[in-house]
């Protein structure tokens, strides 16, 4: 009995340093990361988007929604956004914003891409209960819902992400309405609406805009509408981004290190993580 | 066959029917909602924040954090929030803020209260896969999860719930130093701090605070400080306010409607619905 209890106490001892080495912080794993973790963020998918309290950069995600990023493209092109405000605010969802500039080359409406076929993706997997989905995951850093029943997958509704408002007609979308995620993450509109970016930096300045007095968080004034200095793509810019891999062993090791906690402060780690409060690092390079 | 497939129409005609009569919207549950469906919450459980932006009020949970709660109104009495002001907002976690007046009868520190015994709580499960907890649901409004191997509940951190900072001691909390979740979900900090309320009214003065430049969001000069006007109890004010009560058939529907959003403009209905996503209602009463 008394050597069981030996036993057992130097098992967990054991355990415990090996909890220690395993589970890094989350710094620790980005600075041990190698330059081969990161991808280049290619310059035409970076959307920069100028408030007068500072800049907010997209990656958008041709990917899953090939057509609405390509009218995005027309509408900056011909000028839509030129007087472009955000119009909407609504706490805990999302901010919204939209132009009244011609639409060039741009449709009207395009066929959502509420999802595209899993296939050919490459998909690393999640484990986590999931409330919305069979399936979560992550593709080129963006986080993603999958059903092998459908074969679908569909980027998600977590904070930080870009998409098209519609109408109720589903291919009433055009990427000329856009919104992003302020809140917590309304899960139940993937598959609704098209998404087609992610927020990289500056969200905080759509976070903090005062909230819209209107139904559904419209500025019901034009005076309170927040105007939009400039939106470009990255092309026109200097720096660049990189964005961490997510299907590399490097991610693997931030996964486990949000999951698991091993800072002093925590005293009992959860041990699990949901999609959304899995961090997507990214660097600006030079 | 042709009677196979017409035998299906009529099937899926009838399900369609159902649907729409049995999954209202949440303006239809509400709506139709008694008065015996509502709980009036005691004034002295109603704390009153004002900031120069607007108020924010709160629920107190004195039957998850009795201590803390307690200790909040020695601190509350004893004018130590008198010079008080939020002094971090770090985006997409938590807003936080402390006093600096005397501690009069309240404790420097206080044994955790990270979760209690599940037993005796009337406890409403919410049918939905769950990342961080085995079982989740709701107690008196406020959302919960519980863990039957361990016989323990504790209220889960969703955007509006109350915490009580503390240092790496669990002890080390005192609820003179107080905080709100401000973003998505961070539910690796349940069962790791105490939390005592739920912010029902005027978040959106404390989500919208310009984020903190320096480490964890802190304001890194005093006058970047937000200067809280006032912390009140709400037997210092008139109106009152009243929850809806969530082990009922109206709050049963009310989850079904948000489940299963019968609105024309979705296309795809989750069917499912995560705890932090679930409405609490509240209203004012003169």
């Amino acid at each position: 009995m008394v050597i069981a209890l030996a036993f057992l106490i130097v098992v967990l001892a054991v355990s415990k340093a090996d909890v220690q080495q395993t589970w890094r912080s989350m710094g620790e794993v980005l600075g041990a990361s190698a330059d081969t973790d990161w991808r280049d963020i290619e310059p035409q998918n970076l959307l920069y988007m100028e408030l007068d309290s500072g800049m907010i950069i997209i990656e958008l995600a041709p990917q899953f929604a090939p057509r609405h990023v390509e009218n995005l493209r027309k509408l900056v092109n011909a000028g839509h956004f030129k007087d472009a405000s955000v119009k909407r605010s609504q706490d805990n969802y999302v901010a919204q914003w939209s132009g009244s500039g011609p639409l060039g080359e741009a449709k009207p409406g395009l066929l959502p891409e509420f999802y595209r076929d899993a296939k050919s993706l490459d998909f690393t997997p999640l484990d986590s209960r999931d409330a919305y989905a069979n399936e979560v995951g992550f593709v080129t850093g963006f986080p993603v819902g999958r059903d092998s029943a459908t074969g679908r997958a569909w980027l998600s509704h977590c904070y930080r992400m870009l998409g098209a408002g519609r109408d109720t007609a589903a291919d009433s979308g055009n990427a000329a309405e856009l919104y992003v995620v302020t809140g917590h993450a309304p899960r139940h509109l993937d598959r609704n609406v098209t998404l087609l970016g992610r927020v990289i930096e500056g969200i905080e300045y759509l976070t903090t805009l005062p909230r819209g007095s209107g139904p559904l968080g419209f500025y019901e004034h034009e005076n309170d509408y927040v105007k939009i200095r400039s939106l470009r793509f990255g092309t026109d810019y200097d720096s660049g981004w990189q964005a961490l891999r997510t299907n590399t062993d490097t991610f693997q090791a931030l996964v486990a290190a949000r999951r698991h906690r091993n800072e002093e402060w925590f005293i009992d780690p959860a041990g699990a993580i949901e999609l959304c409060n899995v961090p997507l690092p990214v660097r600006r390079v030079e």
